[in-house]
């Protein structure tokens, strides 16, 4: 240990306390500001041409073994990144990481609480050129790819090292054992209690969100110990990549081994995951990506604790409102918001088919999805608007799936591609949303990522609940919304909720969403539905990744 | 709710509140004394005949669906006990238990706990029946069957209470959460947090500690909110019966449904075990048992979170000791106790082929083995002592081990029948201890359960550790003993005990033993090697078994 790690600990002490105080009573909190107007102007400024003078070229980091350069990241918005990523022998990367394993290990809790808080502040930085990698690898929009990629991506780490902070500090370094023997001495133990980390951490990021999603098994893992390989997404490898860098920055400063946290890019032709996440010393795995991948994980990495992050049916049951321009109007961003491409969009709304009340009288079933366009039109009206708020279609696939959506209901609003005025080639559509019958199920209860969503004609709002229910139970949700203006119905959507496992969102109609989730307070998924088997964060997220290994001997004196 | 159920949390509020701060500070406690002599004498002097009294007959429960009567058991003393057991339609079981989970999730931490507390309580209670019933399906002598199935047992059940109620104290019920929005008036939102259960829990109990090991998977799962089956050994039912019946009484008078802890016995020509773990509706699985059914459970089971206590290769290290008698006497005691039938007996015993040093002088490797052995004999002099000591061999196999056994190295001290004043047919055997070389790793490297062990020649203390890390790393180990007078050693042994995830016992002398671990203060095993992949009890044990879901509304008011 040094003293450079120490100072990284006392100078975020307080941030952590409030971080901790943050996850047990869930109000709002945050040190990373969302606002870009909050950092440096210069800073958000020289971001673009920063990340401009990052591209055709290698990007470098402490490598590790024999390599061989990866690349080939295109940008959503039409482009070639032209960047090169050194990727290490995988099995050398291994032996070294293990090898560093036990400096960090004895470097003990504050210190490696020290180093991740230190590596997350100065992610914090530079969230302006964090946000343009973001960008141009996933196809958020600027404003988004700011936000989530940075300051809620930094949140959600910060979140997993209070909650790794928490779960250690329970455990006392030492402890004086005195058993009552009757008439006799007592007999006294002195006893040592040791964190120690689980082994290689594997975390296997995601295209859509490489630094969101990345950040709490990184961060969990790494404050208990575990040496972290990130495994990149072949198309969205420059954010982590940067997080990376900034790791083994601090890592460095702080005395220790930068192989602690590796990056192992590798590439559509040539896959790695499979091979890294059965090596027998990589002992976590925290995965984000497509239900076939993550259960094949769950079903054959069986020597590692898998945290998968998968999909789901997200789900919004409409029953009664009151203002139904205002709820429209809410709606129309989820489904728009980064193109549908969010792990939490809505894709099955759930309306009676003889329609529902309002404040303004009955609204028939057609009206209600003619509303949701309506509303998603008006919405998307502004083009510029549209493009930052829609962002561009991730991969190709996405784009496809449009097509290939279309025939599954009948359209109430088609989707249509968008010019963007920077970027001539960028992959820019609007939503698609289909009409539906309740007995059309094969339509509405199968993923269709990207900006596909149904409206669904039921026979009743408990009919609405029963097939919810059913979807879920099968197929896992992150997210569910509910409308009503009763608070009976209101109370079936609660037991809903709880008896498939998925956070309630109820008549959202301003300025919160429903596949939006804030750090510290909102659980993001629960891990107790198909979607998901963890949920970021909470105990259950950090507390095997260490083990408790202790020592006992008789005291020497009582 | 009842106004019962509260009560019983109110009753034990502060056995609760103990249980937390000894398990936060890990000394000395417990609310259920060892001794049977704080017992009423009457309870103890008439628990033989209570026994008696149950065998013979069918012991009835509290059972769901069509159920077909099974049971088998024979006392390792040597008598058929002729009890028989409702078997329950496992899918109608599970379809009950489902339709009670709600009431039960609903019911709230605080009367979950209260049951799980007041459950303990009672057992407490009939402790000395309890024993009759261990002592006669383990094959536990008497004083081990009422201290290790008794109050022991209770005692890690409670502990697993206490970390559950920690857990989910931590989540509180509701809050506000105000998001500031600069010159606007801050967004408000009410959100609701409710602990639910994961689903169904399967706990495979084992015959040699049909209440020790079952214990903590029952109450971590039932506090949590989840439905238990229990399904016992073949050859260890009553001791699970006995408490299952206690539940369900406690949840009956609390106004729950007693179908919540259900047995679900079977027979070793028509095990039910498989079939129940690959249930989609069992989402826990605790077993304590074999590697190779701890493994399929962990391979196949991926539905369920399986918490696997399975088998390794218990290891002492000894390099150098100030008193060799006292050390012999300490390991002689260990090696005989219950037979070597313990998942923390010693097994391996390395010592330096050259010899160690004592406060006496040198003695030689053949002189260590000597001593041990002699030790043995002494301990084992007295016959009635010796039974109460070794208990009964709870199968013929473990019996035949001892024969297939006897070729694997030089007999050090041979294993003997012995006769039991009271139950002459009894399967009583003492230790079998066989001196080897280091290279014939076959020999001590694989688990050879009961009463077995061998003392391993090696080059010295550093080859004694190399062997042990790897033979560790490779198979596991539950404990981890280690002998020596040099201060440098005694890390070396921290480090081997850290690398291998091993809890280490160090310099043991007098009343303290390797396999034996105290509830509250001694984590038994850690869960980082492939003996074990969880621990009993620590934060992971119970962190999963429920999860959180949450709503969340616009406040109406700020």
């Amino acid at each position: 240990m040094t003293q450079a790690a120490q100072q990284m600990f006392d100078r975020h002490r307080e941030t952590l306390d409030q971080a901790v105080t943050a996850i047990t009573n869930r109000s709002f909190w945050t040190p990373y500001p969302e606002s870009m107007r909050t950092y440096p102007e210069d800073a958000v400024k020289a971001a673009p041409s920063k990340f401009e003078s990052l591209l055709n070229q290698p990007f470098a980091l402490h490598a590790t073994g024999s390599t061989q350069q990866v690349g080939g990241e295109v940008s959503p918005y039409g482009f070639e990144l032209g960047i090169t990523y050194e990727q290490p022998n995988p099995q050398e990367l291994i032996a070294t990481m293990q090898g560093a394993i036990r400096d960090w290990r004895d470097a003990g809790t504050e210190v490696r609480v020290g180093v991740c808080l230190e590596i997350l502040s100065r992610l914090n930085a530079i969230s302006p050129e964090i946000a343009q990698a973001v960008m141009h690898t996933s196809g958020q929009g600027p404003m988004m790819a700011f936000q989530a990629g940075g300051p809620h991506a930094q949140d959600r780490g910060l979140e997993a090292v209070a909650y790794a902070w928490q779960a250690m500090a329970q455990i006392p370094a030492t402890t004086k054992w005195v058993k009552p023997q009757g008439k006799h001495d007592p007999i006294a133990m002195d006893k040592r209690f040791h964190i120690v980390p689980r082994g290689i951490s594997l975390v296997v990021a995601c295209s859509t969100f490489p630094t969101w999603n990345t950040y709490p098994g990184l961060f969990a893992s790494l404050a208990t110990g575990n040496p972290v390989i990130i495994k990149p997404h072949p198309g969205a490898i420059l954010p982590v990549a940067m997080t990376t860098r900034v790791a083994q920055q601090v890592l460095e400063e702080a005395g220790f081994d930068p192989c602690l946290v590796s990056l192992v890019p590798d590439t559509v032709d040539a896959p790695l995951t499979k091979a890294l996440a059965l090596d027998p010393a990589v002992k976590l795995i925290d995965f984000t990506g497509s239900n076939a991948f993550g259960d094949w994980l769950i079903k054959n990495a069986t020597q590692a604790q898998v945290f998968a992050e998968k999909a789901g049916i997200n789900t919004v049951i409409i029953d009664s409102v009151d203002n139904l321009k205002a709820i429209t109007a809410n709606l129309a961003f989820s489904l728009s918001l980064y193109s549908g491409q969010m792990c939490t969009t809505p894709q099955a709304i759930y309306v009676p088919r003889s329609g529902i009340e309002t404040a303004d009288g009955h609204v028939s079933f057609d009206d209600v999805a003619a509303a949701l366009a309506k509303a998603v039109q008006a919405f998307l009206s502004d083009n510029d608007r549209a493009c930052t708020v829609l962002g561009a279609l991730q991969s190709r696939e996405t784009q496809a799936r449009i097509d290939e959506c279309r025939g599954l209901g009948e359209i109430v609003l088609d989707s249509e591609p968008r010019a963007h005025t920077q970027f001539s080639n960028a992959r820019i559509h609007t939503p698609l949303i289909l009409k539906v019958d309740a007995e059309q199920k094969a339509a509405y209860s199968e993923e269709r990522f990207g900006p596909i969503s149904f409206v669904i004609a039921t026979e009743n709002t408990a009919h609405s609940i029963e097939l919810a229910r059913d979807v879920i139970r099968e197929k896992g949700a992150i997210t569910l919304g509910g409308y009503t203006t009763d608070e009976v119905v209101a109370e079936q959507f609660e037991e809903l909720a709880m008896e498939v496992a998925t956070p309630l969102s109820l008549n959202l109609d301003g300025g919160i969403f429903v596949n939006q989730s804030a750090a510290f307070s909102d659980f993001h998924a629960t891990g107790g539905n198909p979607a998901a088997n963890a949920s970021l964060c909470n105990q259950a997220f950090v507390a095997s990744r260490f083990v408790v290994v202790q020592s006992r001997r008789h005291s020497q004196s009582n």
